[in-house]
């Protein structure tokens, strides 16, 4: 793991990247979350049950609402059973089964609220109960109607990022290439993006991670409707200046990308990130246009599936090595 | 289509404008969403089914929530039915259309969670339907009420444009206008303007679109309270200077729109952008005012059916073309 | 009404508020809305219900809620009424007012789907009505859900403006000087204070409204948690310097305020206007503090019913005038 | 208390704090909110009780919720009474204690809309207060669905500060630091924090707090992913510039502390205060690193529960006192 780059790097590293030197392993997930774990505290203090919910896939969230509806009335039909099928009208007294199968559905009715009255509570216990299962019933469908609300208003950027980075030939040189494209009916406005990377190095055969800003070409864009290649030119000023194929290949390094902009329809500053390592990177390759004219030649069309579509693409030779 | 504008335009034209030299057809509709198509990914994941509620027009969104509950019912209509209508108590057995009539509003009863209990599910499989569209029915109106409350808090900036613009006479020159003015009864504040313009020009007999900015004499106003007439003078700074009547008609030119402002109801920043082509500029014009004391001249009047009302106005003769 | 000012004022008048030269009457109302009327594009156009449902006061709109739930019920026990009681069960049929109030009830438990089965529908219209009505109801308290949250989720400063200001004296000089302070349980900081004035001059014998921006002592305070009195120094640069308490009192002045904070349970910015006009200003006068330590020295409280206690002060005597 | 700093301070006091020279007691408590008392208004008017909603704890808030119910379904089962149990069919009339118990529990069904109809309303004026109920309940939900939305999506930080803050040897002298870390599964970046503090000093034998701002070494990071330790070096632009252990402990001192983030699933800025006093502050101790790779070096891992951890420290003589 601990491939540090020996060269020395004109680029004073950052300070405030937020990681230390002795964080290990990739920085940011491709997901654009941290690496990192975090204990003590409890773990009930540890979860924002919040975030959480919303962070689930929409398959899991309804699962999880179905599971906790059946267990909820299981529940409930275990009590209205201890307290007695006979504090209830219409139950099949048929046998145990059936009485539990009536309970069962009398509880669901009460915590839906549908209330049909064949079966009904009859008596201070079970109606007590049934009072009570009916305003949990209503308070879970408040909660519920929230994380609806909370998990589809989100703010979300929607941006697909390019799998890999390229080094491509730029203008005399080379430059560092990714892109991404909105993929949604999203509308996004001036959108930016910062661009910085950890680089491991070796400093007193100790491996350490040194973080230092990339400079972007064109670091903001009014309007993110086609996709945007952000280009980083390896000039002196970068820290891969004189980096080779082989150097790419056998040094941590990661590319941390963090794009931010204004969503229309959430009028609110939406960010997605993610993060490219050394095997995401390809060198000596160029990406191929993703969009063009329609037929009529009256709109543009963005292909979204063509962002990982790249060739080959010979690099100039380095000078200095 | 291509009628590119072979002059040259001082101005260096701007990169970050996130359209392409080969995108085609105009740039920004009327309403403001760029004319960009997207293809790949797969039709299900391009679509952010929540951006598509919120700009459905509230007729069609009733329609859907109408549509649905039918088609919902007619569903579990036909589930109970087939279960057997035995297993429900008081439906009219008379013949099958009355089953399933009553079937069928069994369901609505079961899915707005009314449950009259007229008609009421006796045994497992009914009352398991019946459970589960109880529960569907909930979670239904959970979703439903975020949507109501994601549609209507969706901040919006309810400016009106005007139709046209105009090329005016302006301190001895001339200068674009046009006019825009808030038309509901919200509160903007600090609003700001960007324009900027997409010029097609012939370079080396290819047709390619060149983007510039617009600066105007005002970018910024406290109160939007009244109609805002931004102005951009056509001086030696502008792309449009020693452009002749025939110049606009000729070019293919788009004025790009965007006003950013403060609602202090939503407490959020709003935007709202629009466009202007060619056939839209209407060249030796001036707007007429549209905003007049009241009779008591105890407040002002803003007449906003007076947004496109303009007269000619002659421009003075251009000494350099 | 037109007592201009015919001094000459050293400071260039700014452009930027937003209102225009003829505009006429008070700018800004106390409450903070600019004073201005608009018409023209269709009632129903020019108005965001949702901006005035949230406006509404909650004794305005509780009682719209009832009003609106009463004539929904009368509308559909008309419905039912002319459908026919025969297609309900449970109908008290003694006499046609008994059978009316029996559909209007009926109406309710379907609209609220209450749904006690007392009386139900039978037979296709009757169902079908209420199977509609039903509906309807929960699309209604969908929307209600949403106005409820619209309305106490809307981020408001919550301040209270001292209903005068005062020109006080202060630094061997004198300044304009009001307070504020915020008046609920919330949590505000970062707040910032932008003041401006429009004063009435003549020019050519016309009477004009002039704008200019007033600078402040101290714009921007980190925690909003006492009172913040706001002072402008009436220096060479104000556009008050040389006023006299006649020019006070004969000239239309209006000084226009415009708080901005965040508050931190909304995690938002909130803004809050006023404005004070000739009458509202108090030449000679000052403040008293309004807030003080407690007996125990442990904690300090501010008392917001001194927000408006001032005292007489003498101001220095003007040089040049 | 008032144990005032004598010794000259070079830095010039801050007047913008918002607090005033005559508060008293702490400024700022512990969990952020301004040591502030409010008199006058009128209590009503005093509260948000928005805020107030949100402020209490989960288990507070539901037993309110609870309680409400409860309290709202004695007061319609008393009025079902008084109004007479033979206008409600179902009931079990062998005693009061029974009637009673029976109206509590119609009153419940009818207010969570369950509505079984084994006891359901006959005749007008129990139709017509049952009528009311279900409105009143269905808008109870409403508004609970709301405070419940509000409460969970109420946008937060969930930091936690270390109880205390140390002098710690720094860079060949001294420096004033606390740390904090984000402690739920939160994505927070773009974070920073602004560090001042109140000094006790007398004035003319009056003791008098002068606010100061606290430079610190990184005031912004991009991703707080880890922890974060502020450090305010203690050179001579500090207010702490030769202070020695026995000034820390005899003057009043306040470190008061304002870190905002933007949460990334809020999508919006978060803040957090807390405040440090002088018998908080430990002098000549340094903190222990809190986190460190996993076994497996592919992840960092964050121990929340080492945060107050710290270790004695000698610091460097101070050479001006």
């Amino acid at each position: 793991m601990a491939r540090g780059f020996r060269q020395k790097i004109r680029q004073k590293n950052t300070e405030n990247s937020g990681f230390g030197d002795n964080a290990s392993g990739r920085f940011i997930n491709k997901d654009g979350l941290p690496n990192v774990h975090k204990k003590g505290v409890g773990i009930l203090n540890r979860f924002s049950w919040y975030h959480t919910m919303l962070d689930l896939s929409t398959f899991q969230f309804l699962s999880y609402l179905v599971i906790a509806y059946i267990i909820v009335n299981i529940l409930f039909a275990l009590i209205y059973f201890l307290i007695g099928v006979e504090h209830l009208t219409g139950i099949d007294k048929s046998n145990p089964m059936n009485e539990f199968i009536d309970v069962f559905f009398f509880s669901s009715q009460t915590f839906t609220t549908v209330g049909y009255g064949r079966i009904a509570p009859v008596g201070f216990t079970a109606s007590l109960v049934a009072t009570f299962e009916a305003f949990l019933g209503l308070l879970t469908f408040a909660i519920a109607t929230g994380l609806f609300y909370g998990r589809f208003s989100r703010p979300r950027a929607y941006l697909k990022f390019s799998d890999i980075a390229v080094i491509a030939p730029f203008k005399e040189g080379s430059a560092l290439m990714f892109r991404l494209a909105p993929y949604k009916n999203n509308s996004l406005t001036d959108a930016d993006v910062i661009v910085s990377t950890a680089i491991e190095v070796i400093e007193n055969s100790v491996p350490k991670s040194n973080f230092y800003t990339l400079k972007t070409q064109l670091s903001k864009i009014n309007t993110l409707a086609l996709n945007w290649t952000v280009v980083h030119k390896i000039d002196e000023e970068s820290p891969f200046f004189g980096f080779s194929e082989e150097d790419f290949k056998n040094t941590d390094i990661e590319i941390i990308v963090h794009v931010r902009a204004f969503d229309e329809v959430f009028s609110n500053t939406v960010v997605q990130r993610s993060s490219y390592v050394s095997k995401e990177i390809i060198y000596g390759a160029k990406f191929i246009p993703m969009y063009y004219p329609d037929k009529e030649n009256l709109s543009t069309i963005l292909d979204l599936d063509r962002i990982n579509h790249y060739q080959q693409a010979d690099l100039p030779v380095l000078e200095e090595q």
